[in-house]
């Protein structure tokens, strides 16, 4: 499907590692003034108490689209020039970066493609479409979309956002990071959901001095591979978290959180769904399982606390497919 | 189950009409001052575009055990004497108002009994237990619970909440109206789940100069059945709207609605399930039924709206089961 890290390089030139700083995160929130949320916290006394320790829940299931995502796109489309801008915009993906770079598409007036694949989620076609962005559904399989998407660059020069390995883009998602340092100043530790690594990649930026703790589910580990390999290393995602399918971590990414990232804990699938499950029905927030595995980590004990000291579980999305809800829901 | 309308006039002696007053709301809202929460506002651009208002949804899902209850609850305690609350507090539900009365019975540091019945869900008897109070699960329906309850009140002295007719009570409910007042100002429609009716009481008894609207489930419309005549009418609630199978309403709330609500709209099953669909799968709110009727009134269009006029609609509450929230998402 992806090639590792072939695919990766390309999206990431060692140049512009630089690209992910404080700086640039600072830049991306101003991007986003306006056009973006800042989400919500909520503070869960059951998981307060379950833990010892303060537990708040960044609500980022409430962003534009249901995810974090255009917070990295938004970022990644003002960064263009206005001659890449007039190419418009293309990616690859079944699922919430679609959703992201469409939005974001529309609110930077740039034209966007998107390549899916025909098993796609019909509901995240029908999302994507309202955000005004043109869907390809001609392939069988992923694979065959990025033939797809990399013939149509190739034939029109659009410009290619990749769905998760992108400084610019993790800029963005460090806004994240600027939100919690002033809403809830007393955290110590940031538990973040792990798929490409982008999401942590950002935050660990903005977040000098806490603890940073990613979570990958046991069936799609890439970051953990590539972190005991020494470099990326291509995975077979097999996860109820599809939101957290990478099949490798870039290589820029890899650095950053090598760099700067306390730990990374793995939660089984059943975990997932006791999180999924706990959100839903605790904390009234329809999350997606990938939203779900900071605090799945969190109720599993597998992440070592403080007493009393305070915790931030970014829960990173809401766009589960209803039967899937539906089907976690009725297990328990 | 519920005798009407002796339970209800003993619940609202009329020397207490007067309990309901803006000066009561302003002194409810100092008594939740730091212990309840001030619950968020989402706009939601697609019930914009789809009716063409602005429309915001008051997320009171989020309140402290995850529905308004405890606004009213907390107001009711705090107003008792000393001598009262050493008596206890009890009253009889299987529902929310059991979990807000023993959540807000220690907040106040009193004793709390519920008398629930054996069919009662599991998950809400172990919350109710979970905020401290005794649940008495001898009865074997609500009508035998309600005879427990007298035989108890009798013997010991404890002082009787009733689940929802109550003007202190819903003085408590009505600091959302203060809340809408300052988050949203410019609102010109509020739109109210109605079971008992004293939500909406509250609401609009703090809200002056707004429109204010009812929404009941075709199956369990005793606001609609009181108005029509003239007094309050017993039916019998047949709803996936449990939280609002009130079986009549009271005849204090009935004089407040008939003054201050400025219609009331019914809504059938099937567009309850899509109101409650929508809000899991767009606005990303674990809603109950309950909860999903005032977005179901505005999906369906039961409810004339100016062109670009601001409504807000209240998600009164979260607490689904599991299996009744996992099969209304599987139906589509």
């Amino acid at each position: 499907m992806w090639t590792c890290p072939g695919a990766a390089s390309r999206s990431w030139p060692s140049r512009r590692m630089s690209e992910l700083s404080r700086d640039a995160i600072l830049r991306a929130r101003e991007t986003g003034e306006g056009r973006l949320l800042r989400t919500p916290l909520f503070t869960s006394r059951t998981l307060s108490d379950l833990t010892g320790a303060r537990v708040c829940l960044k609500a980022e299931l409430f962003q534009r689209t249901g995810s974090f995502k255009p917070r990295g796109m938004l970022a990644k489309l003002a960064s263009l020039s206005e001659e890449e801008k007039r190419r418009g915009v293309v990616t690859w993906s079944a699922g919430n970066a679609a959703q992201g770079l469409a939005w974001s598409a529309a609110a930077e007036g740039v034209d966007c493609r998107v390549f899916m694949w025909r098993s796609a989620n019909p509901l995240k076609v029908a999302a994507t479409r309202a955000y005004g962005a043109e869907v390809d559904l001609e392939a069988e399989s992923a694979a065959a979309a990025h033939e797809r998407l990399l013939e149509h660059v190739e034939r029109t020069g659009a410009v290619f956002v990749h769905p998760f390995d992108d400084p610019v883009r993790q800029s963005g998602h460090g806004t994240i990071g600027l939100e919690l340092e002033e809403d809830v100043p007393g955290a110590t530790t940031v538990v973040v959901p792990v798929g490409g690594g982008g999401l942590i990649a950002g935050i660990a930026t903005a977040l000098k001095g806490k603890r940073i703790v990613g979570v990958e589910p046991e069936g799609a580990a890439s970051l953990t591979a590539a972190l005991e390999a020494g470099e990326p290393v291509q995975i077979d995602p097999q996860t109820i978290a599809d939101g957290l399918g990478a099949p490798f971590t870039g290589e820029g990414t890899l650095a950053v959180c090598r760099q700067r990232v306390d730990e990374v804990v793995l939660v089984s699938e059943a975990e997932i769904e006791d999180g999924f499950r706990f959100l839903y029905g605790r904390a009234k927030l329809a999350c997606e399982p990938a939203g779900a595995v900071s605090t799945a980590a969190l109720l599993a004990g597998k992440i070592a606390l403080e007493p009393g000291e305070t915790v931030v579980a970014v829960v990173s999305g809401g766009n589960a497919a209803p039967e899937t809800a539906s089907a976690i829901l009725a297990r328990r």
